[in-house]
């Protein structure tokens, strides 16, 4: 039985295998018939942020746009859209529904998953709600939220439902309307608020919790949460890494610790310098300002390894269902560092390649030429995700899902042009 | 009509002024009486560890014992005794509780009110738990803390249930049983295991959650046990400074995060060196070993004065009901360290005056005589806490019982020889 197979043979938990028997319309085995089998998407959430498209999805696109969203789509089948509330409705009940919505819908008709950031965070908060009282402030955090999940739901089914309530209620650097409501409320009050009303706007939604303070506070938050029985679907660590990367050791030892909650785990901001390093003291990394903080050659190629080594351990985690890289593009990238995998200047940094090379390359099956046995048959094995078999020289194409508890058979029905044999 | 006070008039909080009406058998008010009125007890937990009086109390005291209990039960309230596990049961079936019962009563005799600490922890663990399955070591850990609390109960109705449950299940330095058994119930289940078998074994008893870790991580995990609604009676805070005292912002800033919960503080280990201070760099103060740490004058003089900071910032936070000192004397003091109020020879250091002249000085009502006006009646103001009423010349004594919620009006019968008037 021949057999189609991506290059890769590690991490056995992230390759499935199965024998597809491919029939006819009559049910008749296809026997030894050509077959192009090819790989079509990720099960494992390849993901970054979709902030720099959103005008082009609205069709006023800058120059360059067209050419980076090629590069995206290439790479990326999971994007992070911007809700921070601050900026997603600057004056009240003026919300920029429109404008996301266009990108969202964008995003869905490329292929690519998508995820809202965030439904509660104490940052970047629309001005007026200060001066509102507690409980006006919570109507309207509840009514939000219940606005944004509703209005997106069936484009955007993954969301950060709050965002870094370790902080939350002691949070100090910008007043805001939401520190106090944590306080009044506690932290668990604050997520059971964020989970119940996003759970009922959209019953279907995967509902994260995301943070970056991944110390014993966020485990034991975590455990709070758990026993309150608020059912959060994933659990969300952020791996910004402007003071250097962190190497596998301390990434995985990091993981296993939020591994034991058994959930889906999202590496949900990670991001990689291709210039200088942030100086480690620096504790809240906003504080960091540089007039300029430049993309060198050097960095570029730490960057690169850096990558493949992250993705390479985290992929490698059994647990790890996501990584989310914080940006495409060094141009705007936030603090202004050059963290992207694409030079401000459209071209594409070695870093680009080096995850090319894994998500696309060894870790994916290329469109590949089987011939099936004399039952119809043939043997695929390959990352979890999307498959599309086609019969050469006719328009026949089938989808498979090869999943991770795959059954080791799969039937395929193909509506052929001229029946087989 | 003539007052009683002490001579401090802050913290407010703790001051407590009534009215007392003295009458005698049949009812008549003692008019124009002489009395002497003292403080006999502060209501605020002043404490220490008692670890020191163990071997007094069982008769087996060593030169210089008595000379120092004397100076402890000067300024004492409260002891904290000794329950660490592997100690106190070094053989399996064998525990220690003759001893601790001795020394409980010792204590309980002379005035003194009693915690016992701690009834769960990963450290000082006995070696024949290890082995063990998980089960069993539940089943032990559960029947310990039964055996313990029924056993004291009278003696000690106050315990440190569990102690450092933030490093919990994450703790490295010293294999023991208690830690994968956190791990495994995470650390509410542990923190309910031992809150329920103390309630249980003791519903008088006042519980405490204890922790060195004052971070965020310990706000989250307050917050979920609260949500899990599991009854805590007091939040332990530990404040071992051997790297230096963190001065009264810090402390006090620390101390509100905490009492947002509404329940009250405990000060359970506070240290203060008076000699060199541990270097900053250390995070397990336990990995600090020297061969000497002297006590130096400069060191002693320092200390006197954080420490009369260091009280006067606390007793002023209403919410803050005791300060427990880590040493009474440097011989034989945790760490080796010079934290003792006593030096090694016996002799008080300023740190002991310094606390003595708060304790029993400024918040003391010593000895004072009043004499009643034609109503019986005189005016007492003092820290809250008992008092007592003698009448010159007589054998005649009462109680009185100042409370925080004082009536304004005390009615004091005494039974006096020679009927007033």
């Amino acid at each position: 039985m021949q057999l189609a197979s991506c290059r890769a043979t590690q991490p056995a938990h992230r390759i499935a295998e199965a024998v597809v028997t491919v029939t006819d319309a009559a049910g008749n085995p296809l026997e030894d018939a050509e077959l192009a089998v090819a790989q079509t998407r990720h099960a494992f959430g390849f993901g970054n942020i979709g902030f720099d498209f959103i005008d082009l999805a609205g069709g006023a696109g800058h120059p360059g746009d067209a050419e980076l969203a090629e590069l995206y789509l290439e790479l990326f089948n999971t994007a992070t859209l911007p809700f921070y509330w601050g900026r997603f409705e600057p004056r009240e009940g003026e919300p920029d529904t429109t404008r996301l919505l266009a990108a969202a819908r964008w995003f869905r008709e490329r292929g690519v998953a998508l995820k809202g950031h965030p439904l509660v965070w104490h940052t970047v908060q629309p001005d007026w709600l200060l001066g509102k009282g507690l409980d006006e402030v919570e109507r309207l955090q509840r009514e939000r939220i219940r606005r944004e999940v509703t209005g997106f739901a069936g484009l955007i089914d993954t969301w950060d439902a709050i965002n870094e309530v370790v902080i939350m209620p002691v949070f100090e650097n910008g007043e805001n309307a939401i520190t106090p409501l944590a306080r009044a409320k506690g932290r668990i009050g604050m997520i059971r608020m964020a989970f119940e009303e996003a759970r009922a706007a959209n019953p279907h939604a995967t509902l994260l919790l995301n943070d970056f303070d991944l110390s014993s506070a966020y485990e034991c938050l975590i455990e709070g949460v758990l026993e309150a029985g608020i059912r959060i679907d994933a659990i969300g660590l952020q791996t910004h890494m402007h003071q250097g990367y962190w190497g596998e050791e301390t990434m995985l030892a990091m993981v296993d610790r939020f591994a034991r909650y058994g959930l889906p785990l999202h590496l949900t901001e990670t991001s990689l310098v291709s210039g200088h390093l942030m100086p480690a003291d620096i504790v809240d990394l906003n504080d960091y300002q540089v007039e300029s903080w430049p993309s060198t050659e050097e960095g570029e190629a730490r960057q690169a390894d850096e990558l493949a080594r992250h993705y390479r351990s985290l992929v490698g985690h059994p647990q790890v269902e996501a990584i989310t890289y914080w940006g495409i593009t060094d141009a705007g990238a936030w603090l202004g560092a050059p963290i992207g995998l694409v030079r401000a200047d459209g071209s594409r940094k070695p870093g680009y390649d080096a995850l090319h090379e894994l998500i696309k390359g060894e870790w994916w099956l290329p469109p590949t030429t089987v011939r099936t046995d004399e039952r119809g048959r043939f043997r695929l094995r390959g990352f979890t995700g999307d498959y599309e078999v086609a019969r050469a020289g006719t328009s026949a194409r089938s989808a498979i899902c090869l999943a991770q508890q795959q059954t080791q058979s799969v039937y395929l029905t193909m509506e052929v042009e001229g029946q087989a044999r």
